[in-house]
Formats: structure tokens, C-alpha cells, sequence
């Protein structure tokens, strides 16, 4: 099965301001989509196509085996125009997810709904397996779980939700780095963290509260 | 197997208090602990007992079926006396995390290691699967779940991670009942939510943010 991974590197990141440079921030993001590209290397997922958005070449992306297409505009445009071409079943994963296993892309893969959706926090899309992509459009923003869901059987086509916490952790606020650093000690994302000198910092109180440190 | 569910009623959940009087939050907490024991029905585990912290009998929680044990000392000593004198499989279950399913519980349940945790937020241990109770320790507050896989070590006994979206939402704070709202449309907690008032707001961005207003 293909995946399809959006990715976007300009500017990107900008509510971990607080914390991170820029640079630092851009580099995180291609460490999380490095992490991204190791969970579905080891899974069933057998090609990889990287959707480029939001402006500006990647040199880093030119890797062996993985196809690179750019897009300048938004997400859903971008990704319904790459959906509409594709005559076989495809996973969108999003490329700040840096906890995902492979284990869990495979139990997607291997379940029999049309549309699979796994969330993220407040109501996001982390990653959506699309039996029939060209007969589906994405509605990424707001609750677009629920939505994809919707649309799904709006399709007349069975769905079901993906029950995964690593996939469910996109690093998008100060708050998440925190399950980047708890959990993600085997991750190009951490290691970042950690070298650039980022810690978890336990605040105790009646109940310990864990934050982030620089 | 049996499945411990620690409860605490009194004063609960103080961390709503911009949304929910007392009593509400007492009454939501209530809700979630029903939404926990229905899951748990409706699973492989055969025998519950909650276990009362913090003062307080508790009218609601007399039952069929279910064994109420009452320790008003904190978490741990009160869980660590009740494992103590189990020589069967135990899963001890948060009652916060109304959003957990059947599968989930017997995923962990069909597992084969000796000590088997499911993280919540911020390193929290939303549920934990101990084959040998009586001859391990818990130790809830900070970053619990990893300081639970390192004691399984110390014990030499197996440990793993499960990875569940929804075991890892226990209903702390506001932004959680945006969770709850969002994914709990069949839980008794957020038609108790909804009863009361309490409905999702979109604030439309360039990304849009999800949140619980009432």
C-alpha cells in the first residue's frame, strides 16, 4: 500500500515559538518527518510519496525510494488533486506524528472499512486510509475527524476510527514536546530535543505536574 | 481477571472549576466512572471492585455485582494494600477515562507480558495490567507510566506499552472535555455535559481551534 505524507517545512512549527528558533523549528520538523518515514519503512506500507505544500524545495527530501511531489497550495486542495489520481488504496499520515509504530500503521492496514480514520487531539485527522481515493475528498481544520467520518458515509462507504495515543501526539504546542520527551526516546525528534538542550521538568505539587525546559 | 477502579468522588475534579460547580463536577465524575464500569462489562474482565479514596461513602456505587472497598489514605498506599493480597491477574483502571472501549481493555487483557501500561497525558497511567499484583508496587503522580515500566524491570518482569487514543484521555482539564464532547457521543458523560449546557466552539483561524464553551 502507498502512503502519502504531507509536509511542510517553511515556517513551520510557529506555537513552539517559546521554545524554539526558526531553524531549530524547521529542523524538527524534518526530524519528525524522518521518524514518520522509519515507522512506515517497517511497516507494510511498500511506497511513499512526500506532498510537498506550502512553498520552497527540500533538498533533504531527495531520498532514495520516495517520491516527491510539490504543491503550493493548501492542504486540501493539494492532497484532493493527489487523491484524485490514485486507483489503489492509500494512507495520508501526517509528518509531525514522530511516536507512531509501525505496529499500528499495519493494524490500519489490515482492517476491512473503506475509510479509516485515526485521530489526534481537538478533533485532527492524524493519519486516514482511503480504500477508494479518487471516490473521496479530505476536509482537513476543525473537527475533521468527525467530518472525514461523515463524509464517509455521506460516500456510502464503511468507516471505522483507529484507537492509537502515539499516533494521536502531533507536536504542534510546548505542551506535546512533553510526549515527544516522555515517550520518544528511540526518535530522531527527541534526540534533537535533547541535544539542543531540552528537558522535562517536574513541577511538584499535590500532583506532580511534568513541563518542558530549555 | 479482575479490574480495580480507583475512585474519588469527594471534591473531584477541581481543575473544571472555570465550567462546573461542585456538584456538577462531582456528578460528571460519577458519569465517567459508570461510562469505565460499562466498558468493563462489556470486556473479558469478570469481577470489579472500586476502591473509594479520599472520605466519603458513596450511595451510587452499591451495585450488583460490584465489590466497593473503602481506604481513605492517597492513591498509592490504598492501591498497594488492595494488590497485595491478589495472587490473580489484576487491571487497575482510572475512573476518568469514560472514552475507553471494550477492544481496548481486551487488547491488554490478550497481551503476554508480566506488567502491560497504557499512558495518559503528560506521563500519566491511565490503566495498567499486573499478571504478579502481589509482588509489585505502584506508584501513581509524575511521569508514572515510564517509572512503571522501570520498576517491572527492576522486578524482572515483562513490561509493555499499549497504545490506546482513547485510554489516554482522562478528563483533567477544560481542553479535555473537548475530547470527551467530541469522540463521547454514546457515553453517559457527555450527554451529562451536553444536559447541562456545555457544547463545542470553533473559533475559525487560519487554523481552527476547537473548544468547550458554555
Amino acid at each position: 500500500m502507498k502512503a502519502i505524507v504531507p509536509f511542510k517545512r517553511a515556517g513551520a512549527k510557529s506555537r513552539l515559538k517559546r521554545l524554539l528558533t526558526l531553524e531549530e523549528r524547521e529542523k524538527l520538523a524534518l526530524m519528525m518527518l524522518k521518524d514518520v518515514l522509519t515507522a512506515l519503512s517497517r511497516s507494510m506500507i511498500d511506497r511513499i510519496e512526500i506532498l510537498a505544500t506550502g512553498g520552497g524545495f527540500v533538498e533533504e527530501l531527495k531520498v532514495r525510494d520516495i517520491e516527491v511531489r510539490y504543491d503550493d497550495r493548501d492542504l486540501n486542495d493539494a492532497l484532493n488533486t493527489a487523491i484524485s489520481v490514485q486507483d489503489q488504496p492509500v494512507l495520508i499520515i501526517m509528518a509531525d506524528i514522530p511516536l507512531v509504530t509501525p505496529e499500528s500503521i499495519n493494524e490500519m492496514i489490515n482492517r476491512n472499512e473503506d475509510v479509516i480514520v485515526s485521530p489526534g487531539r481537538r478533533g485532527g485527522t492524524n493519519a486516514m486510509l482511503l480504500r477508494k481515493p479518487s471516490l473521496f475528498s479530505v476536509s482537513y481544520y476543525g473537527i475533521s475527524c468527525i467530518a472525514h467520518l461523515e463524509r464517509a458515509l455521506l460516500c456510502n462507504m464503511s468507516c471505522g476510527v483507529h484507537d492509537s495515543f502515539f499516533m494521536s501526539v502531533d507536536i504542534d504546542e510546548v505542551e506535546d514536546l512533553v510526549e515527544l520527551l516522555i515517550h520518544g526516546k528511540n526518535t530522531h525528534s527527541a534526540r534533537y530535543l535533547n541535544d539542543i538542550g531540552l528537558r522535562l521538568h517536574a513541577n511538584k505539587g499535590s500532583k506532580t505536574r511534568v513541563d518542558v525546559v530549555r
